[in-house]
């Protein structure tokens, strides 16, 4: 391994796996947002990828890469959201088990959602601890590979090919944006975008409720989560050693954005491209209409990776 | 004019007049929708139209068709809905005027949207007669067109080249499906349609509650409206006599849908395309879903026409 868990070989790597696998997801642009952000801003549609986010491009690099010899025994995680949905969508085509642990509180129809894929759920106590733990013995019994949600490096690379196919359709950006959860996303979009295009400025956007990856950049060391609290359940946990690693080397900064900031986003990108994401997907475009941001010099053209749509449509915050 | 108000020769200029200032919109497919249908369905997406719907088509057909003495004195038009915006648009963009009347209990977010174009609205009593009355007034005083929103036969030639892109596109079809209101796109589709396919299936959607096309093929001749009661707030109205008389002589069968149909496919569309449509536009899909559909034969491929996506997210059915 290089200097970092992924490198652009990697990205180009689980490009070719996707390929024929997942959608080439479209981009799209919007006069409206234009206006109101004064950029030029490309939007990397992960919400109309399989399983409604980006997620399925990791889960499905690190279960292609397995060997027959591993993947026989199956492949395991824990999850509440789309990553859950990602490993068992992957591990049914492969035709391999699926262990997913989920927290008890987890909502119905995400759980319906695995189970639809034909994967083994295990529930447990809603919380980091009882999850990992819970995991940890599955996988024991088992001998099941785990899939680390943002750590694991086949799933970095495989989250890096969005940013890759953003640029190999638009080409120049002088700026790309995406949202910070545990940072898979992130990381591998930071090596491919510094790879095809040296000179582009990346930031992160995150939650005011959930900002470990923002405190982390200013203190200069990696910082946990501290009891997250946002509309955007898609970005509660914590970076990993992996993602920190590449985010601390290559970001400009971290745009911070509040619950009510990230909703006017969300609803923007409803009305006006008529098209779902979850809120999640949201903090990007909220990050880019911060005045904070709008103070950046030099920034006419921006891409945004939309990550997923799979809301509940039962709870919705309009 | 020929036996009918429009011909394929009208859908083909309106074409050529909505080059490049309208959308060439996409057309998506959905491997769950299909399996739950049992068909290959083709969605043409009119959701990402400009003004959100493909109204703009004939609003913009039939704007760009008057001659400059014709247009100067500008354009007018009563709706509490998508024509409105189309009008508007089109008036705005020929730098013309555009007298619009609406109902006073108009949503205010569709009022806000018709004077974001610079259209001079009136504000009436929320009964036909009284829009009527209202518009009949304003085109005397001012001397503008009036741009009818289905009878007019620009429109209904405009309204074709949504069916028009989507043949271009797709190629063959057994089946297209759109909705009726007052009959415009619809009957565009046929007339477009069966120059183009000459076996393809006609089938318009209405919801029960405003299925004035639906008993007036049944009886033979044209019914009107009567208490229209729907979520559909886009089908509310009667078909004019240029717009019955295509239907009459073009459409296999009409099928009807409840209103929980409505939302069930509304619903299915936004959870599984991520796309937000509005009501009124689920009923082809809702009526592909229906045993009665279901039991034809010899229908593996349906175009599907997606109108519009302007929803009032504050008031939805879900």
């Amino acid at each position: 391994m290089g200097k970092y868990a992924a490198s652009m070989e990697d990205v180009i790597a689980a490009s070719k796996r996707i390929k024929g696998h997942g959608h080439r997801t479209p981009i799209l642009t919007n006069k409206t947002i234009n206006q109101l952000t004064g950029k030029k801003i490309f939007f990397k549609c992960e919400n109309f990828q399989k399983i409604g986010a980006f997620k399925f491009r990791g889960g499905w690099n690190a279960i292609s890469s397995l060997s027959d010899e591993e993947a026989k025994k199956g492949v395991c995680t824990h999850s509440s959201g789309n990553h859950a949905q990602a490993v068992a969508y992957a591990a049914m085509k492969r035709n391999i088990p699926a262990y997913i642990v989920m927290p008890e509180n987890a909502p119905k129809v995400k759980i319906q959602a695995v189970e639809g894929y034909n994967a083994k759920i295990t529930l447990c106590k809603p919380t980091l601890k009882a999850r990992r733990e819970t995991l940890e013995k599955i996988a024991e019994k088992t001998g099941a590979y785990v899939v680390h949600p943002f750590n694991e490096p086949k799933v970095i690379a495989g989250q890096g090919t969005a940013a890759l196919e953003l640029i190999e359709d638009v080409g120049d950006l002088d700026a790309i944006c995406a949202p910070i959860g545990g940072g898979g996303l992130m990381s591998g979009t930071c090596i491919a975008a510094k790879d095809m295009l040296p000179n582009v400025r990346l930031f992160g956007a995150e939650p005011k409720g959930a900002d470990d990856a923002y405190r982390s950049l200013k203190e200069g060391k990696l910082l946990p989560q501290e009891n997250p609290n946002t509309i955007c359940d898609g970005l509660l946990t914590s970076m990993g050693e992996n993602t920190w690693n590449i985010l601390k080397d290559h970001l400009e900064d971290i745009i911070t954005v509040d619950d009510e900031e990230v909703v006017t986003a969300m609803r923007l990108v409803w009305e006006r491209m008529k098209i779902i994401i979850e809120p999640s997907c949201a903090t990007p475009l909220a990050a880019v209409l911060t005045p904070e941001f709008k103070r950046l010099e030099n920034i006419e053209t921006i891409g945004i990776i939309l990550t997923g749509g799979n809301v509940d449509l039962s709870k919705l915050p309009f």
